[in-house]
């Protein structure tokens, strides 16, 4: 059968004798920290990852199956709102990730009389190593007409630039930008849609849901321990993903350094978010030769074209019989590729997605891209001009869906998501 | 770390050595039984569930966790292509319900230069019980004109109705219909996304999807090895519903029975898909006592309203000492059950879904409904039209998508999906 393994913690019920004792109130967001004792990583897939820590979870932790990523207007003009806000979220998401339910059966007076505190869909579901991630965009700091709205203004990081318009870009409004982004990553949908599901509730009246996006599947690993899965177009993605093991090339590509400032994203991360439209359609039409030639890869074993294995170091000048190119001048991999970008890498953690149908006979499919990295302006950006320039992989996709967001660094116990930005 | 667990058998790559040696090509449709000596309901989440038998899999196979559910629309005027594309479909679903691709690497004359006949984004993931689950839409039969389409006319079944409209259905047409539908239920959604894709290439020309859906977590039971999950309301669903152990019931409710006819869909089904949205933005604003009294349950237990157990058979008289009845006289469990609909009960195998956002702040969230039964004319539409009345959840819901399906019997091995229909 199907059911989730209790390995790990189990979701204490808000409904049971035992849950109705917790005096955990999302009001009184006292630090929770119930797992603090655990490793980080959890070994299996149902238990906890630790909220608190240097870093926010959800970055480099081993990618999770599944995605809920929502991004949110905020609808309050008032900073002290804001600031209650991201109080209230952050106590709610200490609990969740540890497998708890956001609160009590009602209010204090008449329990019942009163909507229960946590939307239910999660109880008895382990928190199958849920993690919560949060990023501030360019327009949580000043408004389309430069406005300063909570007297952030200021403190907007130099690197959370405006995406600049790539060729081929087709970007729906609707499916762009956010003042701010949660992405819910979880081994389990229900626990992650659960996740959003209740920040967004607690948000009414102060956000509102701006866009959201499930990812059914990992397209990235973010750690040697993990398998390489595959994306739509059936090719292993993110072979040579930055990964939590790499160290060292985190400080120097993932983790914003006292140097770079502003001081509250010290430790913090960028993220970028695209929206990738696959025409898988098209796609599937296109002989094996063709798929990789154009991605630079074997489709089956997801070596490098000339190499047998999938972690065989790519070799750029090696030439057919023919005097060809083995991995083509405009193949996916060279354009991508550290050596051709200045050194530059990103930490991907992609999700693949279908969104039903287009209306045309098609599925609405592709990646939904997440990646993050120490600084835009040197990674995503110019790595992106340059696909979007020459990569004949263009012809089947097209970005329809972008954001850009600055996420702090990790949350100390005690502390809540923001507050050395608002202190 | 989360990797699928490899159990099972695993997918035999048609990239690999081995992988090309197979000798079963799609076209071919060959007779596929590598399983055929396994237990039909695997005892894990990876193995492969049997295809061929009595009654087509996916309907009483324990719920799996994931759903993928296309309807198509047939584009050809030829009998013989359908046909055709039928024989191509079943040859295609025995391969991945057992793990396998479907096809080799190309054509049989240089294989790099014809596209893949398999996807690939499945290659090296274990079957995750994999069903697909065939059906045929009214429309199937003839036109909105009343024309037969491929002689099949006079073989529509008389229980093949269109559906009524119900008071309060706000169906979209584009999410509704279909000449054929299919059901892809899977542990793993990545493996539920690839067949019905495949499926979909394989019918190009031929057909072209009208919709497709995925749901992300099962909201029934069809098991009594299973537990009961919970819904978007945050209630366990699907508690007293109709349970592969009860097989005397099956016959009773679920199956076409030899005197129903016509003879063709014997051991067959009849579907109705629902798209339901709740408006759980509003039902989170909602008293628990208010959620309890609607749905008639209590929500941490899932008991009925009055007792402590989830099974606890529902006490209908019961009343409180105010002399008000335990379980409302609108309750959602009430008018919903057996007692009060002459008999008639469903088969639901039904899934969660959230498909991104509605622009106007909200989740788009809901309830993909799927039941199965022996005659909607007895059971789905009287039922619904009672619900539809008065069920006070219809605040919080709205049907907006719709369809209904004739689910042929079981195919033999060397059959395909529909013979009986065709010859």
């Amino acid at each position: 059968m199907s059911e989730p393994k209790k390995k790990g913690i189990s979701r204490r019920s808000l409904f049971g004798a035992a849950g109705a004792a917790v005096a955990t109130g999302v009001a009184g967001y006292t630090a929770h920290s119930v797992i603090s004792g655990e490793e980080s990583q959890a070994a299996d897939s149902t238990g906890p990852v630790e909220f608190h820590g240097a870093h926010q979870a959800g970055i480099v932790t081993p990618a999770q199956d599944r995605l809920h990523f929502a991004t949110f207007d905020v609808t309050t003009d008032k900073r002290d709102a804001v600031i209650a806000l991201l109080k209230e979220w952050t106590a709610a998401a200490a609990l969740m990730t540890a497998g708890r339910d956001i609160g009590q059966y009602g209010a204090v007076n008449g329990p019942a009389e009163a909507p229960p505190e946590d939307t239910g869909e999660a109880v008895g579901l382990p928190p199958a190593r849920l993690t919560l991630t949060i990023g501030f965009g360019p327009s949580f700091f000043q408004d389309a007409k430069g406005n300063d709205r909570f007297g952030l203004k200021g403190k907007r990081p130099e690197a959370l630039v405006d995406l600049p318009h790539f060729i081929g870009d087709n970007l729906d409004p609707a499916r762009s930008g956010g003042d701010i982004a949660v992405q819910a990553c979880s081994d389990d949908p229900q626990v992650a849609v659960h996740a959003i599901r209740n920040l967004a509730r607690i948000g009414f009246g102060t956000t509102a849901v701006r866009y959201s996006q499930l990812g059914f599947g990992r397209t990235s690993s973010t750690s040697r321990a993990q398998t390489t899965p595959r994306n739509l177009f059936g090719f292993k993605d993110g072979t040579n993903n930055l990964k939590l093991e790499d160290t060292a090339k985190l400080e120097e590509q993932l983790w914003v350094q006292p140097e770079d400032g502003p001081e509250w994203m010290v430790g913090g991360s960028y993220l970028v978010s695209r929206r990738i439209r696959m025409t898988i359609e098209t796609w599937d039409r296109t002989s094996l030769s063709e798929q990789e030639t154009i991605v630079g890869r074997g489709k089956g074993t997801g070596a490098p074209l000339g190499k047998s294995d999938e972690f065989d170091p790519i070799d750029f000048t090696a030439k057919t019989a023919d005097g060809e190119l083995k991995v083509a001048k405009d193949a996916h991999i060279r354009l991508a590729h550290p050596q051709f970008n200045n050194g530059a890498e990103l930490l991907r953690r992609g999700y693949n997605f279908v969104d039903g149908s287009d209306g045309l006979g098609r599925l609405d499919a592709g990646l939904f891209f997440l990646a993050y990295q120490r600084d835009p302006r040197k990674q995503f950006i110019p790595i992106q001009n340059q696909l979007a320039r020459s990569d004949v992989m263009n012809e089947y996709i097209r970005h329809v869906g972008s954001g850009i967001f600055a996420c702090p660094g990790g949350v100390p116990a005690g502390s809540y998501w923001g507050e050395k930005l608002f202190s």
